[in-house]
């Protein structure tokens, strides 16, 4: 492989955005086509809660292996957009709304009782991949939001034509999230650019954002094999009431 | 919960075992039954390579943990099972040849390019948890060879029966596992019944036991879904040209 300018890295990003990002998915397919049950988008939503109750343990993880006091000020936000300043807000609680909404008991969605162990797995590979790689694979990692706010337009729109236990205040999270999610990313990829410098580091940074769409491709497989078709809920897992 | 004597503990492990052990997983009754096509075999084949190459490793981090000599050397002979003495013997080697004999190249196999993202955050979650856990719950968390006997019995039967591309020669690994696992599973079990002492402990062992039934029933599922019915092979992986 040879070294990529800037501009090259970034379209091989955005391919592999393009070919690997789980909007392809055809969980999400159904899901944004109105043609879920109600308990398939609560296991949808209960499983997805812990991805998000995870994100800020991953930021954390990152500020924790960074020696650049500017990143660490630059990633802090994300925290704050996470966890919020009080209990009711920030994107978890708001995350939470949504499973509220949808009908799910609350203490039974944070105990995580009923988690898929695929859900499990793949959000904590993701961590531990924070923890364990480079900072700038880290980094490279979290560029799968550069991919987010189009889906989160298509997610929005599908769910509330499609569902009628669905309303704009449930999915509040959603709002929230494309002006984060374009600052985020805006940031990340900024500090790809620059910071990739030989063949090796740009394989490194391709591979990470690989590595982080298979992790959100196999949410939804798990998702998919378990609550799409009939009989493959694993031992253990949320079973829909509806 | 109140605390179990050691007969009650073991008695809750083996009904883990009996509700939860990927034995009861609808892959196996395909694969076991002569209903799987070569590729879906060779899918399995490949992406369970992953779990045997990383045995060592986790075995490896329960020693590498453990203050007690006589334990470290008890666990040692496990990395002797895997690794063997030599590069062409070992549990690792047979599973090769279980690969070679159904058609893949080695190389490929090794590589870990075409492995599932399920299988592979599975394996991992198993690695960390040995690592992050007490070693009474790693050493629970081995308990799923109480099962692997009978497992291995079906297998090594039906697969013979069910298929003209597989002999007793590919199936070798299978040959030696029994053994090795009833003296594992002996030692693993024996520890775990003297020094699991307070109620929060057998809690511990327990779950630690429906993780790992979690860990190998997950790998089945992201199989399953992967393989089974048409158009699910995620972006990147293994793509059966039989």
């Amino acid at each position: 492989m040879k070294l990529l300018s800037a501009d090259e890295l970034e379209a091989e990003l955005r391919d592999i955005g393009a070919t690997r990002y789980h909007r392809l998915h055809p969980f999400h397919g159904l899901l944004h086509g109105g043609k879920c049950t109600k308990g398939q988008v609560q296991a949808w939503a209960l499983n997805r809660y812990y991805y998000q109750a995870m994100i800020p343990i991953k930021d954390a993880s990152l500020i924790a292996r960074c020696d650049d006091s500017a990143i660490r000020r630059e990633w802090r936000s994300r925290l704050h957009d996470h966890d919020g300043e009080h209990d009711d807000d920030g994107g978890i609680a708001r995350w939470l709304k949504l499973t509220d909404g949808l009908g799910l008991d609350r203490e039974h969605v944070t105990s995580l009782r009923g988690l898929l162990p695929g859900t499990k797995f793949a959000v904590e590979a993701y961590v531990h991949f924070v923890r364990e790689k480079t900072l700038l694979e880290a980094i490279a990692s979290s560029l799968t939001e550069l991919f987010s706010p189009i889906i989160i337009g298509e997610r929005v729109e599908g769910m509330l034509k499609g569902y009628d236990f669905v309303t704009a205040e449930t999915l509040a999270y959603f709002a929230k999230r494309p002006p984060q999610a374009k600052k985020d990313s805006d940031f990340a990829l900024d500090y790809v650019r620059r910071n990739a410098r030989t063949p090796a580091e740009q394989r490194a940074v391709l591979a990470a954002l690989e590595f982080k769409c298979g992790v959100l491709w196999s949410m939804l497989d798990a998702l998919h094999f378990a609550y799409v078709a009939p009989g493959h809920i694993p031992p253990g897992a949320f079973v829909p009431s509806s």
